[in-house]
């Protein structure tokens, strides 16, 4: 059952992100599978009167293939309304001055094409997922030892996602070996950071406050949301586990059985 | 050069427990190399009054394999003479009544013959290097996450470790993934376990204060056995880096260029 108490926000909301992983979708075989409800949870929102965008931590392909992907699955996305954390990744890159080696899925290389990655003087990890080889992430390790200032860039500090055929483990546990392994914090580009969730606010030019967030991961989509000033709301599918909801830090704002159910309930507060 | 103070300590030694890899050779290819002078001063020490044992995180290979490649490097060392964490683990699974899924380098495997491993309700983690490839760390953690007490054992907790083509990552990093992934603390058996400690000093049927402790590892070797009671001596071989002479939380009593210098400035305190 939802809680009663949460779509009472609806009414002041002006814009919703969604996560898109665990919430849209279920990742796995091919392009993994749609999750009931949700092409027409997603269709419903664009008919309203609410802006929406959709930030995800994929980093297992380009904006490009990833859209590509969702468009598939019967999604009607485009690639400037979806927000992951490579494009910010090359930004921060650019800005400091920064080469990286890159511990990262084979299908997100692309996206770094432009980017100088000789002599690198800081490590960037994504979910590499069967590219987390004991000797990768040896080879990430041996750059970061190497440097005087070692830096660890993290895209996303997930623990673990939902595919087809069960729980993988995510990004943040390899940032977590790596941290242990050389002494030092990462810095995370992705959801949960303040940074990253601004840029979409800026992107859709409104306040925190009128904006809500729906996603499966209570830590990094829902408490996130919370810290910049937004509502966030957690789904009942992808990664959601029912011990989330006596989590002791993130209590999320309100909960759904889904995508669809939580649009639903979105939707009819504001009399749509 | 060595400090000068720590050799003070040496004539009211009774007993010097050393750490094998790095201090008495580099693994590596094959068998790996016997770090220089470090042969002969096993046989100086065998040959005082001094009681001596062998304390190892090694797990890559059975105490008895393990022992057989020493004795190959040319060591003057037996079985009952040395102290890895597989046997350790082995008696407490006994006492806990603990099933375990292994997450292992192949060599150790049989160690664990005599285990039940049926319907497992922990994970052993050692030092699997290759073995840790991202499906197998998936298996351990979906064993982890399936537990409604999940149990995670972790046969030492180094970070690194020097091999004769660079440094390696070690057990301890996937511990931390594990734990990062599971939201647990695991139990580590080995160094710097104080249980795993005083099972040496027991044996010895020594007092803490009576034993030195030689090792290439500040933390693990040196600052655990500190915390013992004991003295802790590290060596400049291994995994040793200078930065470690600047530590903020572990000051070793003493350092020296190698066993075999530590080995001359104790027996030369002690009138030999």
């Amino acid at each position: 059952m939802a809680d009663t108490g949460w779509p009472g926000c609806a009414k002041s909301l002006k814009g919703v992100i969604l996560d898109l992983c665990g919430v849209l979708y279920d990742s796995g075989e091919g392009d993994g599978v749609a999750i009931s409800g949700s092409v027409e949870a997603v269709k419903r929102l664009k008919a309203s009167d609410l802006q929406l965008r959709f930030c995800t931590n994929e980093t297992q392909a380009t904006r490009e293939k990833f859209v590509a992907k969702l468009r598939r699955l019967g999604f009607d996305i485009s690639e400037s309304e979806v927000f992951p954390p490579a494009p910010a990744a090359i930004a921060v890159l650019k800005e400091r001055g920064l080469r990286p080696h890159l511990l990262v899925h084979d299908g997100l290389r692309p996206e770094f094409d432009g980017v100088d990655k000789t002599n690198p003087n800081c490590v960037i990890i994504g979910d590499a997922a069967e590219h987390f080889s004991y000797q990768n992430l040896n080879e990430a390790f041996r750059v970061l030892i190497g440097l005087e200032k070692p830096v660890l860039f993290s895209l996303g500090q997930g623990r673990y996602y939902k595919e087809t055929d069960g729980l993988k483990l995510d990004v943040g546990v390899y940032m977590k070996a790596l941290e242990y392994a050389c002494d030092l914090k990462a810095e995370v580009i992705g959801k949960p950071s303040r940074t990253f969730f601004q840029s979409v606010l800026n992107d859709m030019g409104l306040e925190p406050h009128e904006v809500l967030m729906i996603g499966d991961d209570l830590v990094n989509d829902v408490g996130g949301a919370q810290c910049c000033g937004m509502k966030g709301v957690q789904v009942r599918t992808g990664k959601y586990r029912p011990s989330d909801e006596r989590h002791p830090a993130v209590t999320a704002d309100g909960t759904a059985d889904d995508v669809a159910q939580a649009v639903d309930l979105i939707l009819s507060q504001r009399g749509h």
